[in-house]
């Protein structure tokens, strides 16, 4: 019959092995940052390649598809490693989910890459393809995230998240802003279309630091080229500041350097980032795996007590020892019990997301919507009602009780 | 390399083996209830006893321990069969701690019944090791509860916990009436204790109202005997509608056998609670088994189809397995993301119980107080206040940013 002590045990080896999870998805989701980056890079190659008629980056777009490849085989490497026999991976239903999604986007990509030499696809659908994988990549990330069992690994989770979801739209920023200044006009909705990109940057890197480590964020800021920043902030505005109208075509370029220059130094952030959460992992499964020990031992010590008790042992130790038995109990639900009201809190930052996520559904299933259809949707109403997407989202969500059919 | 379709079919494995976890948790659940039934037996037995000076109940006590003795080998063995080794249990680290409480509460039955076989133990201190113990058993259900992750599951587990709750306050009415009655005077402090778990009960019977299967819903209405229940609101009013003063002691005997009635028709709802549990279990993996069984049919038919694609069947099938592909993978996300909304929301209920645990847990490190201190001030506010335990424990958190000390 198993003891109260080994159920102790038992949950400092659940605690452990939640941990080990972590750091493999640790290396994980660095992989994925590596391959994001590179798919980001062919997205603005292929772009201009395009949108020049083949004259730009042909080179540069073949030499970056072969990193891609690299990038990609370490990713598929890390998803190998995942264990999808155990069953019992935590979130592995959702998990193995986005996983296979983002397996069928990879096995895609050799035809679109055909499409792209021949030019026999749009710049606008190729965007949408890499935007569609790179999306499905970060929702890798965000299970990740939303799955992890210690506060500290969570908030680092969240604020890597965070970080990758705020470059991705850095990424569609310096693609949307090259190709409005090619093409030498701007109107109303690009204005707001681009404002919105800022807007969405901003609010991931705010929830980034936020959650960040002290550390990081000293990189994240030393990072930061002031006047660089300036540049991008002086090109926004000759963009989207005035009135629609004519752009000078020959910022272009520009435009794409600075953005570039900007999303490689973030790049250097996230590798920060990779390291910091690796070490954290490293660093709670040493303490963890140090306290399991002390409480083996303290267990022994009681055991040994309670078998064969001399008798002087059993006035000094015994009440002693029933006490220490009853700390432990105790000490260890009371740091459960906190870990998982912080964890609590931490996740709650998820819940914007989720929240559009769900919203977006809502609209698939009632508006018979794709799921780009919805998004676009959702967007639309936040630019034009001038509102966050998150806020709209919670407006559409709670719109669901009176909407007709499909109710549970 | 592992494909998307095998991360699809994985997914699909979670989920299968969630649902089994689920499954023999709900067997632990109802081997809970019963043990809990009998503890609460032996509780108003030995109080009865404690109370006539071992005039009464002296022979149906011995009974009582001994079926629970019985209730409690029951509960070993399902704790045995949780698979401490497997480190991979959901929320186990939680789980098993609690599991390790409970063990070391039944591990001290022995001592509690010697001293009361003896009467060297007053009638406060045993009912107050009963509660406990009880406590720790509801707690182990709460975890269960709080790890579910299908929405029909978890909505049955949190009705579950809350009619085992009600169930429990009703038993602590049962014994604290009969003190009341049996000592022919109640004061205020008295009178505001019996409402407050009056209160308490009605608020677990309405989320459990509010969460369980219609069935069960009917099973319970009609266990209700409605002049039983009209006798017992009587004799609460005798109680407690007047001004403090006497009581007919001789109302005692009556005041326990109705309640005692009134119990053992709850604990049949609980059997019928612990079925629908098993039946909702069976049905949700069988049908996942039968999910499953179609997806790897088709996904070895997409594979035939890419791999020998013959010159019609290509024609025909490619663009129409592509199809199939892009919409499991589709739909799977999307009826994750559905369960793990509605999952939210259940689970939202159980927010309430956890706001007091935290609550109590400020109070233990600011105060210096015992877990047993920090619920009766919480539980006293409530009463003075004349609020809802949950709200004053909300208020205590809301000032814990204010509190000295101890921050993150």
């Amino acid at each position: 019959m198993t003891s109260g002590s080994s159920f102790l045990l038992a949950a400092r080896q659940c605690e452990i092995a939640e941990l080990e999870h972590l750091a493999r998805t640790g290396e994980l989701v660095g992989a994925i940052g590596r391959l994001v980056h590179a798919l980001q890079r062919e997205r603005g190659l292929s772009n201009v390649f395009l949108g020049s008629h083949g004259s730009r980056f042909a080179d540069q777009r073949l030499q970056q598809v072969a990193e891609c490849g690299l990038a990609e085989q370490q990713v598929r490497a890390q998803f190998d490693l995942l264990d999808t026999a155990s069953s019992h991976v935590r979130n592995g239903a959702r998990l193995f989910s986005r996983v296979a999604v983002v397996l069928h986007g990879l096995d895609g990509l050799a035809q679109l890459r055909e499409q792209v030499a021949a030019r026999a696809v749009s710049t606008r659908e190729a965007t949408a393809a890499f935007v569609k994988l790179v999306a499905g990549l970060l929702a890798v990330v965000f299970e990740a995230a939303d799955s992890a069992t210690d506060p500290a690994i969570s908030r680092a989770l969240v604020a890597m998240f965070n970080f990758m979801q705020g470059k991705e739209f850095a990424g569609q920023e310096r693609a949307f802003g090259a190709g409005a200044f090619a093409s030498g006009a701007i109107d109303g909705a690009g204005q707001q279309q681009w404002r919105h990109l800022v807007e969405s940057q901003q609010a991931c890197f705010q929830v980034f630091c936020d959650f960040a480590d002290a550390e990081v964020l000293r990189v994240d800021h030393s990072s930061r080229d002031a006047s660089l920043l300036a540049e991008v902030d002086r090109l926004r505005r000759v963009a989207c500041a005035g009135r629609p109208g004519p752009l000078d075509a020959n910022l272009s370029p520009a435009w794409f350097e600075l953005l570039t220059r900007r999303i490689d130094a973030m790049r250097s952030v996230e590798d920060v980032l990779a390291l910091h959460l690796r070490t954290l992992c490293e660093d709670r499964i040493a303490q963890a795996r140090g306290e399991l020990r002390d409480q083996r031992a303290m267990l022994d010590a009681l055991a040994r007590g309670a078998l064969d008790p001399g008798p002087e042992e059993a006035t000094v130790y015994g009440p002693h020892l029933e006490r220490s038995m009853l700390g432990m109990l105790q000490e260890q639900s009371r740091r459960l019990q906190a870990m998982g009201d912080e964890l609590d809190a931490v996740r709650a930052t998820l819940n914007e997301r989720k929240a559009v996520e769900r919203a977006k559904g809502l609209l698939m299933a009632h508006r018979q919507m794709s799921e780009d259809e919805a998004y676009k949707a959702l967007r639309q109403m936040a630019m034009n009602q001038n509102r966050r997407l998150v806020d709209v989202a919670e407006a559409v969500l709670s719109l669901a009780e009176v909407l007709p059919g499909r109710g549970r």
